[in-house]
């Protein structure tokens, strides 16, 4: 592979120049990745300017198999973007542009290197959001590849259901297109939908068309504190059967409540806690606060709360915004690991109560917070980097779950993805049928298994290609 | 081929009994299909009770290489399911029963055999309902395998948004389950999303979870006319932009009200008219019916009716329901022929106008319906059934629709899917590069091409394979 990378670097570099990083203090700095694995460092770095310059560097590396790692922000929790095989890792820093926002189809075009953040600051004047937000600021290329999503799925929906078209650079080159700006299609394969949270295994994604939603007249902000989980997840379940178009509803256990109490200065009562969070016309808006008050109160909620002005509603969401930093701050130095299983939402007081138990079991202490409309929460371990023996507590905990989400139809995975971290649990939710048929169309797209070696499948698509062919 | 299918006939017809059907005169009450494709008649039916027996057809089949037809309603539109070349066809009529339905989850699982209607009947007293409406009463499986919607996609979505998780038996007769019941996932390759769509050339559902919603506790329907397309079009994107949540937007120019006066024995003015329902609680549809009032007018909107009594909104929407009965009648004895562009609702009004401007050089009348809210709409063309030269004057008024709406980034198919009619359309729309990897896709799981042949591609995927290994 040394031969082979320094040939390509030979045939590349005059053409990158800055842009083809080889030396070892500017590769140091890409090796990013959050969570609890271990930080990567590639062995060449290139930054494409251009949908051009991918196609040359995907028709290159397939000339002469190399593999290949897209990175977008390295902001992912499962080593999605660490290159564990030696080859080069794109940078999609430089494809950052803004290529277009269509205001009457609320839609944009954009390159995979912009950042939510960036997009919306762009967006500002438009009337328009992207609504979105995983804890980082990810690229949007970042966010395709693991099918990302954020606190406002309940209502806006994951990249699942925003991404509406895609140009993808595939293995040897090719440059397709996939979707249309038409809100719905019927017209042959959904490719679209194949890319979005492929993470980098079956082509990259040089162009994206999302859907954007207009910026609500009026937000209301809020919490609510319950005395049991089950109250929680109650109050959710019927605001969700009624139809409420909520646009957050985020839960905290108390041991998040308490981490944030030490870290943002705050003296919330211990207790689990809902925030919510309404968009929308004034009369819509009050409606709907009505609504939830009542069936908050009617579930046991108290000390509900709820304001419009910004600054109270920042001071109401607080606990919520800070709960990462928080559960870092709980143990200083140490490397925060965030679970993120997704249940069916009847099954989700179970499935924290099931949590609690385990992390009890395990002797650790952890916070829970979940985007609990969903049915998705996440246990954040704060685990001391050199405790192996505590590490492995950690991930007896996070098979339980794991497992318990599976037994009761939920995913291993609601918006992660599966990376490194999730490949045996992918086996066990899909089954070796649809995983087989995964690793089908990997090899029929990729038969060399150049892209994003190691991620998703346990076994690399090509080790036991001999049993299907 | 005949000797393989009476060497199947003679193993399987023992197992399926009087589900094995080969006699001529029974075998002529499978030749379903809709609209201007000829109809044709399958070889050989049978009628699968479980998942196991289609494993077993499957099986046997794919041993044989036997082409393999999955046969819903017979309701779609572009030959979707007609057994062009000699095989089996498989109807799921005997696969009707709906397994679960999860209230607190809002969801069920099916059969694919059930019906929309017979799915609501049943689901009537459980406070949720099944809103996709395609025009006709079709089988849950075929509207997976065409990604059908309807009128009220515009709030509700498509199949694409509905279906959650689905049981699907391989063309070697393996049985795999895709997605789950978490309402989002990150974990692997999409394949529900692959399957729905695919109209049963890559797999057969045998099984689906779907999304379900709740009953609104009211219903408001109305209806605006219009002087011009346009002023209804605007009406369409403001209220869109608004973030209203409308459950339905129904377009009728003035040629499909001029059936419908005809057909349905009403006096409504012969002007562009808009159909608005909106579904929710009092205050807020009140909300809403005002914005939409106020929008309308000032797009010019007159004749504001709206009734939230059911016998009134039936009557207020008696010219959208009857619309394509009404087009039928307009000469008896016509094939209706509904193409089903969709272009970005900026688009729209061109695209309309583009379309009556082809429909008047072609020297036709023909209705135009559409599902405004999404950018979708159809062209009723009432053809005799005899005459080739009025049928290529509307081949080229569907080609020059389908060119303008790829002209503006829209779909040459909404929802009715490619089968037969669409192949030459879906290689402009997409390109060579990606229908290529349609293909791909198809060889890789369907090797023989034996599923569905002849669908999608125009071109057998096989046939041109040597290009590609």
């Amino acid at each position: 592979m040394n031969d082979l990378l320094d040939a390509l670097t030979e045939e590349m570099s005059p053409l990158f120049g800055e842009r083809w990083i080889t030396s070892p203090s500017r590769l140091a700095t890409f090796a990013l990745s959050e969570g609890h694995h271990a930080k990567v460092t590639p062995s060449i770095v290139v930054q494409p300017e251009t949908t051009e310059e991918v196609c040359t560097i995907m028709a290159a590396t397939h000339r002469r198999g190399i593999p290949v790692v897209a990175l977008g922000a390295g902001t992912s929790l499962e080593g999605n973007a660490s290159p564990v095989e030696r080859g080069i890792t794109i940078d999609f820093g430089k494809m950052d542009r803004i290529l277009e926002v269509s205001a009457p189809d609320m839609l944009c075009v954009v390159q995979p290197g912009v950042t939510r953040i960036d997009l919306n600051t762009e967006l500002r004047t438009t009337g328009l959001f992207f609504p979105l937000d995983p804890g980082a600021n990810a690229t949007i290329g970042g966010m395709i590849a693991t099918r990302a999503s954020g606190t406002n799925a309940v209502r806006y929906g994951t990249m699942r259901e925003t991404v509406l078209a895609l140009k993808v650079v595939l293995p040897d080159g090719t440059l397709i297109k996939t979707g249309s700006r038409a809100r719905k299609s019927a017209a042959g394969y959904d490719l679209t939908h194949l890319f979005t949270g492929s993470e980098g295994t079956l082509g990259l994604v040089v162009e994206a068309t999302l859907r954007l939603h207009g910026i609500p007249e009026k937000i209301l902000a809020g919490s609510f504190t319950f005395d049991t989980i089950e109250g929680a997840v109650s109050t959710v379940i019927n605001t969700i059967q009624l139809g409420v178009g909520v646009a957050r509803m985020e839960l905290l256990d108390p041991a998040a409540i308490r981490a944030c109490n030490a870290f943002s200065h705050l003296d919330l009562p211990e207790l689990p806690t809902l925030f919510i969070e309404l968009h929308g016309g004034e009369a819509i808006i009050e409606d709907q606060r009505m609504t939830i008050e009542a069936i908050g109160k009617d579930n046991g909620g108290r000390d509900f709360q709820m304001s419009s002005d910004a600054d109270e509603r920042n001071r109401l969401f607080r606990a919520r915004h800070d709960a990462l930093p928080a559960a870092r701050a709980t143990r200083p130095g140490a490397v925060v690991w965030s679970t993120d299983v997704c249940v069916p939402i009847s099954h989700l007081s179970d499935a924290i109560a099931s949590a609690h138990a385990a992390i009890a079991d395990a002797g650790l202490t952890a916070p829970i917070v979940g985007h609990v409309g969903d049915g998705n929460f996440h246990v954040l371990f704060a685990l001391d980097p050199d405790d192996q023996e505590e590490r492995q507590r950690a991930e007896r905990v996070n098979e339980a779950l794991v497992d318990h989400a599976l037994s009761v139809g939920g995913t291993c995975t609601g918006e992660h993805g599966i990376g490194l971290g999730k490949r045996e649990a992918l086996l066990r939710e899909h089954g070796e049928g649809a995983v087989d048929l995964m690793r089908t169309l990997k090899r029929a797209i990729d038969p060399d298994a150049r892209l994003n070696p190691g991620k998703i499948f346990a076994i690399a698509p090509q080790a036991d290609a001999a049993k299907h062919d």
